[in-house]
């Protein structure tokens, strides 16, 4: 167990008056017992009590050392899993994680009467959104390995590549660079760069394409993420002005980031760059998502966030402008909340650019 | 809205003695209306009521075209997302998916104190498990592209290919046979075949390694899913011997496949054999799983299953034996059970194999 992030836990229960605790996300007891299992459809949870009891349920196929300050409960496929969780909770009010499936809520809930199911995540959310300072470091060196990986990607465009053929490639680039594993990346060429979560397809690059390169990849658990758009051979006014736009929000974003800022401030601040050159309609998203353990975690950052920033917190600043069946430009960076600022993770340039292969 | 599904959907909801179900997943979504979103953690609801009525609950991120019978109610990132869903369901019992989020599952039942939330997947979940004729097709397709891509991966064995770089490679392959997207994929070498949910590392052949290749990648939606085990340059009488048991199980497994019979006596068969050669113990997992829409689905084959073979019902049979701290062997085929027997899915020989580069 690490008993500090466990204790950090154990008191966001008390302030939540929540005397038990149901975490369910791999990522989180990740966090906080350094075990990593994908358990798919089976019962994998994590009882935290009050008094620091800490028990894990778990199938036996993913069998795991002992550790000091853990109970680990198995079953079996086809056991009833639930019934030991059922019998080491107390009646009254147990938090439970926000994605833990309503499977096992509701047959837990079932079998107590006197059970009350309240939404407990909280607890751990605001402990993994402040990284220590060995998260931090850990969430740089993601970053470098991002900047490594965009750098080879974009000397890759050309023709001969479709976007999903790049959305793979970049994924072994990732590995190749220091990787957990490759994931499925988000490559749109020219019209695909209109929708903000196109499916990278068979498209190829011509002439006046914008190109967006959105990648991520997890690096020992802690995830980098960052968006470049350039253009291909050739780039209009258009273009080149909605680019600027889109960076100089990027820009703002970053340079409103420091303790004490409530987060829809920087939201705002970004925002606001777009909409005064008369593109706001067409920025549909929030400006970004904290990051760490999982690709997307708290804090967010948009207009509806009542986060506040804090030294620790780590989120992106991605303003991006989608032209309908046109084109779109994103420009993504990720940041890390300091005593007194903030630190950019990444450092692949964003300068506006035309890419033409040699 | 496939109208012909949705039917059969409302009358299993009929027998359950529900008048409103929530659909979460997005296979299940895509089952019902061909509509193929991956929402991430936004809220993506399908709400079906027994008079036919179905509301797509959608984030502004995802625009969807019209269709006739499908009401589509949008939010934006930020919005309050669920008052709309609250205020169209009705009192009383609210069936919900197994996976749906506790965040919004016990965010509606706490705005609606009349509301009994109850699992309602077994409506979706046995129309799904029922393969119609079209899906069937999809099913048979998707295992030729497997098959294809099984021999270009053995094609392929050799010290120069690490098991993360042929599970990478595994996935390119499937998207040239025509696979929707390249996923990472379970590749093990030697004592990594010892682990049935062994993540694929650094490890490169060496001679007398088990190779077990478990690969899988979903086609035009629906997946195939197959496993061959091959032994590197030689193979002890120890890992023949295993081998051949592993496959006797296999088959005895397919057998067994034919209506009427309940799911359980086809895991029970299987494991009879491995059993009877004393590897029982080390055979620690089910049989199979249903497959389609999903890599794992209902119904389970397996010791606690209660579910009959009937015709449509698609599942694997992939018994193994892991030898802890040595080397595994897994063998694995998808079957659909026909008006009278069964069909196996995929084509690739499983005869006992050693492979030596040329």
């Amino acid at each position: 167990m690490k008993r500090q992030r466990l204790m950090r836990v154990i008191e966001n229960m008390g302030e939540m008056g929540l005397k038990q605790l149901v975490v369910s996300d791999p990522s989180s007891i990740f966090y906080l017992t350094g075990i990593n299992i994908a358990p798919g459809e089976r019962l994998y949870a994590l009882l935290i009590k009050a008094d620091g009891g800490a028990t894990l349920y778990n199938n036996r196929l993913f069998p795991l050392e002992e550790q000091d300050g853990l109970t680990i409960v198995y079953h079996s496929d086809g056991e009833d899993a639930i019934t030991p969780l059922a019998d080491s909770v107390s009646e009254g009010a147990l938090g439970v994680d926000k994605t833990w499936a309503a499977k096992f809520l509701l047959d837990l809930t079932g079998r107590r009467t006197g059970l009350r199911a309240v939404l407990g995540s909280r607890a751990v959310d605001e402990a993994r959104r402040l990284k220590d300072a060995e998260e931090v470091a850990l969430m740089r060196a993601a970053s470098r390995v991002n900047d490594a990986a965009m750098a080879d990607a974009i000397g890759l465009l050309g023709e001969n590549i479709s976007e999903r053929k790049m959305a793979s490639v970049v994924g072994e680039l990732h590995v190749k660079h220091g990787a957990d594993t490759a994931v499925p990346q988000l490559v749109c060429y020219g019209v695909g760069c209109s929708e903000p979560h196109h499916d990278s397809g068979p498209a190829t690059l011509k002439e006046g394409d914008s190109v967006i390169l959105d990648i991520f990849a997890p690096v020992k658990h802690y995830w980098c993420d960052m968006t470049r758009t350039v253009f291909y051979k050739s780039a209009s006014d258009e273009q080149k002005k909605v680019y600027e736009t889109v960076k100089a929000a990027n820009l703002a974003g970053i340079k409103a980031v420091r303790p004490g800022v409530p987060l829809r401030e920087i939201d705002r601040a970004a925002r606001k760059i777009i909409e005064d050159a008369g593109y706001g309609r067409y920025f549909t998203h929030r400006l970004g998502h904290g990051i760490g353990l999982d690709l997307h975690e708290p804090p967010d950052c948009s207009l509806s966030s009542d986060a506040v920033a804090e030294p620790g917190m780590c989120f992106s600043i991605e303003p991006g402008v989608y032209l309908p069946g046109k084109w779109g430009v994103r420009v993504e960076d990720l940041v890390v909340v300091t005593g007194d600022g903030v630190e950019v993770l990444n450092a692949y340039p964003k300068e506006f650019r035309i890419v033409t292969p040699k």
